[in-house]
């Protein structure tokens, strides 16, 4: 058999995350001798909190090594209900909770869970790229809706999300704060989102993994508008507000039917999520915060150095967003000053002659027929203070030369 | 919204493992004041190797908190192709290991790169249920075939297998050594289930979870025969052999461009493995072996009174299988003896009068129309060995009253 394996037609529309590509050029360019910026990876370079770490080793010394629960802890899932209570005004209990291994798994589940094939799926353009590749993946038909920029900050696109309603329209996915824009709803817009999505009767997911990662004003969630908690999946992960990226933990919260359904996904997935890890996201919710808070600290300065920068450099226009670790500057004429043509022109030149490693729109789905701007994703959670400044610096004499 | 939130037709074909249901109800009896005696789940109840907690604990320390590469680490990837090549005589390299949160997903992954809506599936039954959930789920047919009852064992029924391919027919699960009958192939089982599969074109998900749980003889795999590397996929767990199961930690190894699609299925799952897990399956791989072998002297011990024990009891008779922790004993006599006409008034009769909890083969599959004979299925696990002996004598003296 040395013809290619037929693989499933369904093959054929699983997307990736195109960041995942800039990451191998940029460990080329490295291991090549050169030194590399890495603004391109929403990963944290900062450690886990210590109090989560040793309790998850005393989990793991205390034989904490078999299966739980498919739903998770009963423990953990009782300190997030209360979590999402206490910060979103909700009425969860632990029947409302399925723990996962990351938020990542909440948005194959809540679609194998309510969509059928056909179902036309609204989804945010730029975004995260697996909601694109799993809706088409799943047999979905997936529909952009755009992010416009403002005064302060971007925002959803609220005109193109109903103008694209209709009757095949059945789930609605809002990412806020959102990858890669650090937009974020302001109040009139949760109110009007929450009635269209009541309107239309669409199920929501809401993925809220940047919820916490704040430095200014205070986070309010789409689940505290009348009829959202009905109809709505929350998207929680533990990644990203206590640097644990790695350890794979989160967890999808919604209507009990909703979560019995993701629960037995669960089960014909993966059984459980790591047990001792478990303990660590427990103490992460109900122990010690300072460690939590440190690191906004150290996100915070990176954001304001970097900002700082970018705006220096001519041609280039940057928000300076509340809350997230990413940004997403307009640099349409830098670019246009360049010479480069193609994002990808662009990142490369970039890349040779800085060191300076980042995504552009690109990255996060096809650019839609009006767009004009063009713009770049720097995260600033995976490099430290004073690379922000030599890398940013070393991209302004570039761009400046 | 008070009216139920219409879910996905699919959800309707989604598939639970039963046993955990027996689970609840052991443990309701047992928080009702009664001793349980807990032969229902496959779960160990065996500590983790100490050389193998002791590396994930350094992992943790030394930060290993970030995400890894979607395929996993290339250092466990290149240990497990050797381990593979080393057992099985195949020449695999880290490009055919695709690293996953237990041994699980990839029943999940394999269906989804391979499996077309209205392609038929052979799996046994009975079985692990999570095949046949997982085939009806994602809009396959799963045809069943049946294992047979032989003189030292049982067996894998290759005329039902055979007599069951037909062109629709596309892919073939093997799970060899199998729950719940610790069944296994012969080397002419072996040549003859590779004859199908290249003769009508099948691809192979060869389930050796239980490969390495073995009290006497060696394995060998279907993996070994030829034209079977070019279309097989082999589902690989740390869980059983290393007392792993609450870690969450497995792999899939095939051919490149059927693990280059499962990595594509990572990035949208789940992205990665828990980072410093993958470093106790390192560990568990190139370390020190004496734990890992200290757990099968355990065991065989347990099997030998579970099986002198189950002989002993009038209307029970129970095959010593060489390998894996489970007991598949007939107990048609002893049931129509004890005037129980269902599996499940059965369970309930013994669970209430001796604290015996166990699963039945009803647990595993839906009876086949022409089976007549009556099995219980015992793992012996998450038992210890005075628990064993004083939980048979109970059943023993309850079946024979």
């Amino acid at each position: 058999m040395n013809k290619p394996i037929p693989q499933a037609d369904r093959v054929r529309q699983l997307g990736v995350e195109t960041a995942f590509l800039v990451a191998a050029k940029a460990a080329a360019h490295a291991a090549a001798g050169n030194k590399v910026y890495p603004f391109h990876l929403g990963d944290l370079n900062l450690p886990t909190p210590e109090n989560i770490t040793a309790a998850t080793l005393r989990a793991i010394q205390a034989g904490k090594t078999g299966y739980t629960a498919n739903a998770g802890l009963a423990e953990l899932r009782d300190a997030l209900a209360e979590e999402i209570n206490r910060s979103r005004g909700t009425a969860y209990s632990r029947d409302n909770v399925a723990i996962q291994p990351g938020g990542k798994p909440v948005i194959g589940k809540f679609l194998l869970a309510l969509m059928n094939p056909g179902d036309e799926v609204l989804y945010p353009n730029p975004g995260f790229p697996i909601y694109e590749s799993q809706i088409n993946f799943h047999g979905g038909v997936a529909i952009p809706y755009g992010i416009k920029a403002g005064e302060n900050n971007f925002s959803f696109d609220l005109e193109v999300m109903e103008a694209a309603i209709n009757e095949r329209t059945r789930l609605l996915i809002v990412n806020d704060l959102h990858n890669p824009t650090s937009a974020e709803c302001s109040a009139d817009d949760r109110r009007r989102i929450a009635e269209l999505a009541v309107r239309h009767n669409l199920l929501v997911l809401l993925d809220e993994a940047y919820y916490d990662i704040r430095f200014e004003g205070e986070s309010a969630s789409l689940i505290s508008e009348p009829g959202m908690a009905e109809r709505s999946v929350i998207l929680y992960t533990f990644s990203k507000r206590f640097a644990m990226t790695g350890w794979r933990l989160g967890a999808a919260l919604g209507p009990r039917e909703v979560i019995d359904t993701i629960i037995k996904l669960n089960v014909n997935d993966e059984s459980c999520t790591a047990h001792f890890v478990q303990y660590g996201g427990l103490e992460a919710l109900t122990g010690e915060q300072s460690g939590a808070l440190a690191l906004i600290e150290v996100l915070q300065a990176r954001r304001d150095r970097a900002v700082d920068l970018l705006n220096s450099i001519e041609g280039i226009s940057c928000y300076r967003p509340q809350a997230s670790f990413y940004l997403f500057p307009d640099v349409t004429e830098a670019m246009a000053n360049s010479g480069c043509d193609t994002y990808q022109q662009f990142l490369e030149a970039v890349l040779e002659h800085t060191g300076v490693s980042l995504c552009t729109r690109s990255h996060f789905g096809t650019p839609l027929p009006d767009e004009e701007r063009r713009y770049l994703r720097l995260a600033f959670s995976g490099i430290d203070l004073h690379l922000i400044e030599e890398g940013l610096q070393r991209l302004k004499v570039y761009l400046e030369r």
